[in-house]
């Protein structure tokens, strides 16, 4: 007899070929709460008992159909989690694992992934630190690569207030590298400031490419970190020293920017270019990954790192909670499917 | 007593900030005919009487104050030439070479550079062919590499008509990677078809990006050789397939272009950068100038690529006539000293 689970599961296969940003206010569109049969591990594959699934903002475009992999519908959403191996083709049966669902969605009383692709938990690290390690931490210690190697003494990023922001602040703050931030709302600047930021770059001020500019002058930063993607994102890049890379990782804006100085990536060697998560680890070192998260894990254990949970919902509720919390700008979103 | 010289000096001092393309109507806001002193070789310099200069769209950004490097008031103009090199710290006295003219400009009787970058010509090489064999067939075989190290089989260009996009469709008809050309008037799809483009995409025809996008899906090009900037050109960026990049070298459109699928940055690991021939000097492989340099030439003195001439008009009555030759669309202008 089949073992059946509660799951949130996608209503839509492929894409969309909409561009709504990372925003929603209403789950039913895209997902459903079903029963649906507890997935079988196959060879190299893990089936986890979830504890405590993140949102991303990816999650959402995803189910949306505006993500880079196509939907299937029917399978559960959700793509990370923490929770215990309960069966497959791993040694860590009854262990406690942070992973990536790649076979069977995380929004679910079960999850499967690769097993290869397990990442043991500390004891000592939080459930909300161990559900949230991978999409955010790991984006945040990749991307950092690329302003370490940069060789510039700071570095430029908006959406700056965001969990991956926050992370990313306090890289720079805890490896030399002048952070930069970008935020919309002047409410966020000391905490920023407070968390690391050196300078604080708001763009509902009046001007504030020129004010940018002054600073960009004195610290030279080269890489811009982008999760927004709008005209202000193109103007600031614009703004930035010769060498600048704009480093696009996300879309909150539905506007399509301008390149209004397209010479300078003739005179001054700018570039554009994206980053994907999944594309760096197919083509990362394969040691680079255990050494991340194992500093990963040490940051949130001592304190370097924290989560800010927005709220927790309850998997058998989380159609109606889950916009609700998403709609808190500052913080997490989690799903706990034994709620 | 000083000796002086008929040349095109430049009224204006730095840059402009206008981006207003490389046409030209009137000389006369941007540089004179003046009477200036013969200049004098210093260390390492070589004075070269001009037998014969090009005029490049690089120089007609360069006058207006819309190039990568600022403009020195009474200066000379003219980047490019061939000529005899008549004095200086060089073991090619009375030799015939090719020269990028960094000390003082080659629209003029006698220009001066730096000895070590004079290019000895062959002497079966054609005055026409000599004068501009730096700046379009260097970048021609420069921006080649990146098509040749993409892997790709075939590579895309607009601009197709001007004088570097028929070198790089030769290019790419003997190296057996094939060249999908982009024009603006469908009068010249023939003559490139003839020249060796296995496509030509008009960009005034009815939905051009469409054609291009099935065309792209059959031939995989990964590199867009771009020396316009318009909206047209980002469509078909956006419309070829992933790891494509948008190499800018020009602009020959004073539109600002829109990224409308910055996403493909982030899933389809795609790139905007650009190419300028002065930064690819000063960190190529020494020994890859003078390899291209007798490539170059080998190429011309074997009909493989041919210089069309729109005219050739003399100094001393350039103001007038420069601009009437540089309107035909078809061919290079050049300008003559000795006349």
């Amino acid at each position: 007899m089949t073992q059946m689970m509660k799951a949130l599961t996608q209503l839509h296969d492929g894409y969309s070929n909409t561009q709504t940003g990372p925003n929603i206010d209403d789950l039913t569109p895209f997902v459903a709460l079903r029963d649906v049969p507890v997935p079988t591990p196959g060879d190299g594959q893990a089936l986890i008992k979830v504890h405590l699934a993140a949102v991303n903002p990816s999650d959402i475009h995803f189910i949306k159909g505006e993500y880079g992999q196509p939907r299937v519908q029917g399978m559960p959403a959700g793509f990370e989690a923490v929770g215990e191996v309960i069966a497959g083709d791993t040694p860590l049966i009854e262990q406690r694992v942070s992973f990536f669902a790649s076979a069977s969605g995380a929004w679910a009383e079960y999850a499967m992934t690769d097993a290869a692709r397990l990442v043991p938990c500390r004891p000592d690290l939080a459930e909300v630190d161990a559900a949230g390690q991978l999409v955010n931490p790991l984006t945040a210690i990749a991307m950092f690569d690329l302003v370490k190697e940069s060789g510039a003494e700071s570095f430029v990023l908006n959406a700056a207030g965001s969990q991956l922001g926050k992370l990313l602040i306090a890289l720079g703050r805890d490896q030399g590298i002048a952070p930069i931030a970008v935020v919309r709302r002047p409410a966020q600047a000391d905490m920023l400031r407070d968390l690391g930021a050196v300078e604080v770059i708001v763009t509902g001020d009046d001007d504030p490419v020129s004010k940018a500019r002054s600073i960009f002058k004195a610290r030279k930063p080269r890489i811009l970190l982008d999760a927004v993607g709008d005209q202000v994102t193109a103007d600031l890049f614009f703004a930035m020293p010769s060498h600048a890379v704009w480093v696009n990782y996300g879309k909150l804006a539905t506007e399509a920017p301008k390149l209004t100085q397209l010479g300078q990536m003739i005179f001054q060697n700018k570039r554009i270019e994206g980053f994907w998560l999944t594309r760096w680890m197919q083509k990362v070192d394969p040691a680079r990954i255990p050494a991340a998260f194992a500093e990963i894990q040490e940051r949130f254990v001592s304190g370097k790192w924290s989560t800010d949970v927005a709220g927790i919902v309850p998997l058998s509720d989380a159609m109606i909670q889950l916009p609700r919390v998403l709609a808190q700008r500052d913080g997490k979103a989690f799903i706990d499917p034994r709620l």
